[in-house]
């Protein structure tokens, strides 16, 4: 029988990189008690109507869709952010606001596989509801600072900007919703030429070449530049603002390194008002970024609720770490083998297996019945650091032969003292 | 529009219920830690091809298969033995052995739903490869104890047998192998007439019905029993001397409650030794089991490999908790609210929260722009413990007001010393 596959585009996660996952996630989940965001499981398995109903073309085309055995049309979750509106709009309908909830897990695109991208992937999710202020928008760029610093991630930059700013210009301009977003899909992808001729007017088409101009180095002037630019107009003009509010109380909360983007764009439909990625200088695409939503809520059924989130990419963000050479520590912890001179002590040696790991040391058990040598020899080569040899003539005096294997030394111990050998 | 549900059988993790499986899987990561047990993430999606190779008629049946866009037959994976098998013949065919592999993570299976049954489900997966040797089998037991003891479960016991005694009382009666799961598969259910009922001789229904009558309340005992039962029979004398070997090691190991099952049987095909459950009196699932499955890795196309395993209903651990009131601690974490007096000092208000976060304290921050008072009332009202009041005054002396809401008490406490309040 040939031997089985992963299917395309999906892998496993092994050794230093299921580590890197599991310990990015823990972060993740520790930002989100830091914050006050109450974590919530959600089904990987929605109801198709559930997650097309704004995820836009593009996403909707690369579900993983099916019928279940009762004839239901499902898909795998593409993002988090339907199925916490979902649970916004009914089991959470009621509770007080604002609404802090955070999620961790894995989401479906069906994408062509490449370096980095694979069909199955990793987000951490957060979401606050309820909260129209820019308070609100702060908290979500201030934690994924937060987040990122956990990780020690090194030079790492936020680019932000309003979505409301573009959408702003384009209304007063009178430009239907659907070619608002066009002409913003486009802007995303950079293809600003191709966005600029969808503009109906030339004076809609300069304004938004001008923007393009305004960018500075320093965020602050190019928030100001932006005030300016739009101060004639009621609606960008309030989205400058907002934007300034916003970015005052983020660099207030600590997080210094900003970009502001006049133009800045962002791919899903739904975003209304501030909106961020991130990056760090040895990747060029976006670790997470996130945005204010304030209508999706009432598109999903419920009360008209501000609300305002964010993703960050797992296996980005380890192919970040990666980049760094960061590998999340397991801070020195210390890989112990016990094991038995001869079959008849296997029970003692059990004991003192199981009474370190009470006291929290890890410790592999031989389990292979191999000669002692060939035992130490095999975990030498599997650099374990110590082994704990249990024979006869220590044991007559409550003791142990401790080893270190990359020393070569071995001394003996009384038993009471052996965990306290590796707790360092 | 009217609002969403979720998939029929799927459900959302919320608040307590979500925080104890978080809990639960965090503790089964900590003994894989304990036990030198790797962790592996493996898709969710696998080839049907994989997912049917070895688990048995009814499991199939109950499978969400599905064609990717790519026209691929995939499955949701019902367990994660068969992921496991694959990367033993694959990526990780070459690595040394024993090879000691942990996963946690979600499950598919199309059952119909009933209190407690969902058709996405949680599990945590211990598998150790390349040991035939009881030792092996004794530490999947054990760490399964040590996994149950970390969660304070109290009052739960081992149901322990050998597939082994009935195969070999089978074999020598030469009942072919599709005969023999037939038999088990029944004696699983506890269909004890119906399972007799195949046996092809006067003889071995009898030897079968036998064995039933072994039990006793010393789990020494009954194997002493079994052993003596099937003395003059090569095959299952060998199974029961293992069995008796297996026991002694976890009793040495110091998990004291056994349950020896003479006729015990365990659903899925591939097992060939021991096998296990374990259960609580508050309810008549098993929260787990496992055993060994010698041949699997064979069939997946691998080298022989023996193999011992287990894997954990988390979902059924969370109901064990609960019927128990036993609530995974998050050991008096104070809940803290930061609110400024008035929104010129949200941004010094905001930069004392990331203070306090800094320092590991938990914060939630005012973003709901509510007048003092109505945001107290509504903290109160929400149960958390203490609010950081920040305004002018205090603030000229590097101070806030901290109040505890239980108690209706507020003291100015230095902005310097206001993390240590929160930490005891």
């Amino acid at each position: 029988m040939p031997s089985f596959q992963t299917v395309r585009g999906m892998r496993d996660l092994l050794g230093e990189e299921a580590l890197a996952f599991t310990g990015i996630i823990g972060k993740a989940r520790e930002t989100a008690l830091l914050y006050g965001y109450k974590e919530v499981i959600t089904p990987v398995v929605e109801s198709f109507e559930l997650l097309s109903a704004k995820s836009g073309e593009e996403i909707r085309q690369r579900m993983f869709i099916f019928k279940d055995l009762g004839e239901r049309q499902v898909a795998l979750r593409p993002e988090f952010t339907a199925s916490i509106a979902r649970l916004a709009t009914t089991a959470l309908k009621n509770e007080p606001k604002p609404l802090r909830l955070f999620s961790a897990g894995s989401v479906y695109r069906y994408d062509e596989p490449q370096k980095g991208r694979y069909r199955e992937f990793y987000q951490s999710n957060f979401e606050l509801m309820g909260s129209s202020r820019p308070e609100a928008d702060a908290e979500i760029v201030l934690l994924t600072d937060s987040f990122m610093r956990s990780l020690c991630l090194r030079g790492y930059a936020f680019k932000i900007g309003h979505i409301g700013v573009v959408r702003g210009i384009l209304s007063q301009e009178n430009v239907d919703e659907k070619t608002q977003n066009a002409i913003l899909q486009r802007m995303d992808k950079k293809e600003y030429n191709e966005a600029f001729k969808l503009a109906p007017t030339e004076h809609c088409r300069n304004m938004l070449e001008g923007l393009l101009q305004l960018k500075s180095d320093d965020c602050f002037e190019t928030v100001e530049k932006i005030k300016a630019y739009v101060a004639t107009d009621e609606i960008p003009k309030a989205a400058a603002d907002n934007l300034g509010d916003i970015l005052k109380l983020v660099v207030d909360g600590g997080c210094p390194i900003q970009v502001v983007e006049p133009a800045f764009a962002r791919g899903l439909e739904y975003y209304t008002g501030m909106i961020f990625e991130i990056y760090i200088p040895e990747l060029d695409i976006a670790l997470g970024g996130g945005g204010r939503y304030d209508r999706l809520i009432e598109l999903f059924g419920g009360e008209a609720t501000p609300a305002v989130g964010c993703a960050h990419g797992i296996d980005r963000i380890a192919l970040a770490l990666q980049a760094q050479k960061n590998v999340l520590s397991t801070e020195g912890k210390k890989r112990v083998l016990v094991l038995a001179v001869n079959d008849l002590l296997k029970g003692e040696a059990l004991k003192i297996a199981q009474a370190l790991r009470l006291s929290g040391v890890g410790v592999e058990f031989e389990v292979m019945g191999r000669k002692m040598g060939k035992a130490l020899e095999d975990a030498d080569k599997r650099k374990v650091d110590y082994a704990v040899i249990v024979g006869e003539r220590e044991l007559k005096e409550g003791a142990v032969m401790l080893r270190n294997l990359a020393k070569r030394e071995q001394t003996i111990v009384p038993i009471k003292e052996l965990a306290k050998k590796f707790s360092f």
